[in-house]
């Protein structure tokens, strides 16, 4: 199966954190368009509602994605940035407020359209919680259900991709992991609600990726979307691929093929002090080469999986990684 | 509602780990039955398939029981001591294996009818895994469903809870977090299969347990079994209620509640260096405290949940625990 | 003995993330000072250097400090927010941002003696590293020692507090944990150059608060400043004190006393989605309880820390705390 | 530098945990020595004391190590497995019991005076703490001193590598992390102590084994001994060396250099589920292949350390273990 690569837009802008406002200069939206085509392999990109794309500046988008080669592979609404969302978003308390993100989205989805744009990640970051005994736990996943099933509904001819994490910026969110994201999803009834896993998230919630896309399969297919990025495991450091995990990442990529997906492979990090573009880059690299490594090895691989022999495996992966 | 407190059996005798293979010497079940019905409140049991009970000492317990006017309110299947099972139980690759632990579990479930037990508490621990790329996980949960369903279609007037745990002793487990859980219930698909929380395996899996207990809701009133413990957050201590969490263990009380969960409150401890009678009863004199303030303070909490404002909560939280 | 409450003004203001440039409206450092002020039992302020404070205002804020009637109990310089410091301050590769850092603070402490102001609380956050292979740790310690060194000899009449922290904004810390910390204030020989405890860090850092405090006493009374703040455990969250943990802030205080701690309790907080003076607040609220707590039981406490019966100390606390 | 290897004997016994006796059938310790032979490079050989040796098997020992060409590389007392340690070993709050361990420890080193075995490793995994507000941290850090001062004294002829590991089966170990275990080496103020590094055990503290290597040697070259083994860095899994960690293995390997370590390269796993010489055997043959990269590497690394750019050490990192 050939591998489709994306990246998120902003990923070539934005370094701040809430100690320092920006380690490097911001390029604009125009320079990160023509650095991203530069990286080699990317032929997607996802762009962040708001930040990068608006009902003013959409025909213009469109124009210039083409021009470059380019393809729409989501957009993502800002449900974050935004200090409307301070306390939630979909799910708030505040009715008024979950009431404007609805409206927001829509508005973001008929751009989505605008631009053949087959689907909508949904990253709600602010829905959560941080204090115990001063959330209604059950209403709050109510109204997450309620406004997902609102807009799924509404756009049947776009695809809602979920997007889990277990912390940050709230101290827990509410969609935090895979089995709990795909419950909501259940509960929703609705055929283009999906999940979208960012790797990262996944290692930081203690998840075994591989794992995570079986378990969407079983619950019908609803891997939609994949965000690749590398951490140290206790936190969302969003590094290069490869920087500290890497059969994780070979397991990922045959789970993907086991399983059927299809879809984009997106690169989704933080370069705070690091080139992007040449961070990104490196992470297309690494999972080029780890692809190889499964294409040649496929039959070798679905055997050792069958066989459940750990001394197997590990003779396997140090030939196929180190070479001997 | 009035709480009913209930223990393991075998709280009272077991304190082997990896290093040494025992700190205390180990009373007999019949010592350990005498010493449970002296610790304050306990009026439920749970036996250990094998350890505690089997097919010739069933009736002998019985009797032991309704002579200290105990109830036995669970049987768990020893699907984690025997050799056998060191690479799975249910889920086994080896289909024989997986014979073995369903023909066991189905002798198990015929003591509980015959102790008129209604409840089989299922700890799976040694399904799982331990290495990557050496497991097929969607296999794995497949064989999990299926003889869960098996055994649940077998006995429809047993309920059966299922208890998760996110490792140990597999680096991995098959039934790790409260949703995957729950997922796995659906997939079955049948009303006597539910859930255990245990309250150590929640906070180490990263879980506030209140929210826990509102996904059982939404899942339709999955949450069938409590199993009471507190630990250090990072792995399965097992210790006294109240050693390290205080906040939770009341918000654990509070969403029993508000979801109707009329169950038993059971304690499941490894006091290796502590008397083992004073350690549980110290968490049943915990809980009945948390249980107190709840009860004093269950419109303001009420209150706080809608409220959501954390220096409220914080400011009620000084003053109900803390006394000003 | 009588605590002496301080905070950081900032807590007062900033609450930026990297996903949103600020949750609220700042206030000016006036604005702060007042609402400081109004906080009950806060006699210290910890000001942050070019923040708060800088060669043009250190007049005027001595002022304001002095009608308000309140001290300045440390200066805090900015080695974290300004860009100059994103690959490191004090132990930065590039030895020209190493003598900028040295510079930069000696104006800092320079200040903190107009304000006559004993303590210069030293948080290097961004010295440390983020990925493997690209960094000589050993040159790194090496220039950090440097640096401190350097500093501590020039203003022999200033008390510098190393603030340790695991991550953030790095992966990893150059001063990680209190024994790292320890290990380069015995590097440095100097009397003067101690140690801050950030509870929050000490406790995503696996530490127990009172065993740190213990580690400094044995390495020389090295302890010099106190950070109050609570958390999930696995992050900085920067929460109000108690809403996670309790015993550990009972046996902080009682280790305090135990080792003969005369300082100030500063709170470090980030109350991003409260209200500020009132989180802080709070956590004094909640400190002072247990202060209370500890004073009426020291005798018993004694007794029981060399009991080593941990039935016994859950008895006490049961009682202590819940008051039952 | 000429890797060499060597594996704790018990490492090929004991698969009991806290759940089951035993997964496997032990073999004698004949047997374990006969299987450690034929393992490839294998030439050093740790043993347990009393597990493995004591006074009356020692000649017999020492005669089959002499046969086998394999040499006694540490003694490890056994501070861990008798139930008489169960509240600790040489910081035990039982003066009774402190002697103990002082005296049974002087036997094992008298034992590995006899087999020329220039290094005790010292893990005492039962001093520590599991609750809080039960333990005086300072007296139990002062008794832990005076013993391993006290044993250091006598034989000054062995080396003293004292094994830190956070948790375990403490909630909390004394010697915890390698800083804290450098604290109190140089609070003995002898050259014969010094300390063992986990690989694994650091992997848990969070700590990055190269800084820990750079402490070490920092604080006086006090790396005695190194223990091999993986995990999924939230536990002591105990795995083969690659299943998990790969770039922090190959630094590891360049930072022993780095500082000068020539002792050896032990292996300390716990095969539970696998065969045992063949899962020591593959960390030596992982190691080796790590080790053979840095040997045709290191210039190339040496400037990666000094260069900073985590895109260039990926890049490097992508060729060198994956070869593209």
């Amino acid at each position: 199966m050939q591998r489709k690569y994306a990246m998120i837009l902003g990923n070539l802008g934005n370094t701040r954190d809430r100690f320092c406002s920006g380690y490097k200069t911001n390029p604009s939206t125009l320079e990160m368009l023509q650095q991203a085509v530069q990286i080699p392999r990317v032929t997607g990109i996802e762009l962040v509602g708001t930040w990068d794309i608006d009902e003013k500046n959409a025909h213009e988008m469109q124009r210039r994605l083409n021009e470059l080669g380019l393809t729409c592979v989501s957009v993502i609404p800002d449900l974050f940035a935004a200090p409307t969302y301070w306390k939630g978003s979909y799910s708030a308390a505040d009715a008024q407020v979950r009431r404007t993100a609805i409206e927001y989205t829509r508005r973001m989805c008929d751009i989505a359209l605008d631009l053949a744009c087959p689907t909508i990640n949904i990253w709600p970051g602010q829905d959560g919680y941080d204090y115990l005994l001063a959330t209604d736990y059950d209403a709050q996943r109510g109204w997450m259900c309620e406004a997902v099933s609102a807009l799924a509904e509404a756009y049947p001819g776009l695809r809602f991709a979920l997007e889990y994490k277990p912390k940050e910026p709230r101290t827990h969110s509410t969609l935090a992991r895979m089995a709990d994201t795909l419950l909501l999803v259940q509960e929703t009834g609705l055929p283009n609600v999906g999940v979208t896993i960012d790797t990262g998230h996944a290692f930081v919630a203690g998840e075994v990726v591989g794992e995570s896309i079986a378990l969407a399969r079983r619950a019908g297919n609803k891997l939609f979307h994949m965000h690749f990025n590398d951490n140290h495991a206790s936190w969302d450091d969003d590094m290069m691929v490869g920087s500290v995990h890497s059969v994780a990442f070979l397991e990922t990529l045959y789970w993907l093929d086991r399983t059927g997906y299809s879809g984009w492979l997106s690169m989704d990090q933080y370069p705070y002090r690091e080139d992007g573009a040449g961070a990104i880059g490196e992470s297309i690299l690494w999972l080029n080469r780890f692809d190889e490594i499964l294409q040649e090895n496929r039959a070798e691989i679905d055997r050792l999986i069958g066989a459940g022999d750990a001394i197997q495996t590990s003779r396997f992966l140090r030939k196929a990684l180190l070479g001997s």
